[in-house]
């Protein structure tokens, strides 16, 4: 079963004072990027895996969504997202994701925001979210880049001319990751690119486009403290579409 | 128009003495997952964009293609492919391909190995290639990683736990890098795999399978000097369809 962070109350502490979590989607930098990738929402069947506080259940209900399901593992955030939500077209689920198994055939859009990389069996359940998909259904997610979630020990360093650089080390050796953010032992799995991709293609998806996520230069010119975040992207962002 | 660094006598005198240059496909490391990607040859209309020594052109006959083409900006490498290469099988062209534009329709195999990287128009490029594919024709092409090409000094550093870790900066900003490999000043374009992908998916091909290469743990127990090629990658392998 996946780690459930988010029911730790020190983290879960950390994590309600982040930009996203107190002004919702505007407040996450690469919404704009994300949002950018989703169809037109109109009518849809939407299932939102790792649906936190239910910020994106309410936004694609506001932008046409028909209903939506929200799924988390943590209970904390499934009340908030509660308290938050007064629309009986969006329904919240507490599940863990490497269990949980979307109805068959009942989603037009499946979306994702930074959760499949706490998963395990990733590739059981991306053959049944594809399973979960109307034929030419889409699967819109976004996960940490594997720059972020490669080395042991991810932060910054200066190089001898002084400039900001990532070190890379351990990008070839896929799993398991423990790190300290927001709190101590967080527990991530770390794949590369090709390997998310090649599990998406397998299972009967098309790739419709791939973004390695930092901040636009017009993000660094209002937030100049972002410019270093343009070294290596932070999340990597999928849109692909079942087959 | 691309530099033509492989006429240099220089780069030429120090490329040729390389294991890939000697030993032809068996002295590339990454040559067994590329060769995993390609689709069977058996009467196949080949091209082989940056065709060097005529390697893999003379290796594309022995495994069954029909003909090959070999497209090659060095004359000095044609001179030698050319004196290697007994096959009327098998042409080769000198060209520039920023502009190079194959005859549309004709191929059902288009292979490249790490020529695209020095390339400024590969939109231009990956739209003719395309044009020249039959429908379900494949490219399978390989570049150096982008984690190569992002740097401005590419290299290995040392952490402060004196593991090997390889510095990124600059990957989010495309375009020119000039680094000194086997001459000084060969100029390269570093785009992310994200962009590849993309430029790949708006021309129209399907993303079969993406590759970030690094030696496997099987060869590293015979040439364990290449352990610290595991920390990142060094080459992407991409197979994708004409749709």
């Amino acid at each position: 079963m996946t780690q459930n962070i988010y029911d730790d109350a020190g983290f879960f502490k950390n994590y309600s004072q982040l930009p996203r979590s107190t002004q919702g989607l505007a407040g996450a930098p690469e919404w704009p990027k994300l949002r950018a990738l989703l169809p037109p929402l109109a009518g849809m069947r939407v299932l939102d895996l790792g649906c936190g506080f239910g910020w994106f259940a309410r936004w694609a209900r506001e932008n046409g969504a028909a209903h939506v399901v929200g799924v988390d593992i943590s209970d904390r955030m499934l009340a908030r997202a509660r308290r938050d939500t007064e629309d009986q077209a969006i329904e919240y689920f507490c599940a863990d994701l490497e269990r949980y198994v979307p109805a068959p055939g009942v989603f037009d859009l499946v979306y994702s925001s930074l959760a499949f990389h706490y998963l395990e069996n990733l590739d059981r359940l991306l053959a049944d979210v594809h399973n979960a998909l109307v034929p030419g259904g889409r699967l819109v997610f976004s996960v940490e880049h594997p720059l972020m979630t490669a080395p042991a020990n991810p932060g910054w360093s200066t190089d001898s001319a002084g400039r900001s650089v990532w070190p890379v080390e351990g990008y070839l050796d896929e799993g398991l990751r423990s790190t300290d953010w927001l709190a101590e032992g967080v527990i991530k799995r770390h794949r590369t690119i090709g390997t998310y991709l090649n599990l998406l293609i397998r299972v009967g998806f098309s790739i419709r486009n791939v973004e390695e996520w930092g901040p636009s230069l017009e993000q660094v010119v209002e937030r100049p403290d972002w410019k270093v975040e343009r070294e290596r992207p932070m999340f990597l962002l999928v849109d692909c579409e079942a087959r």
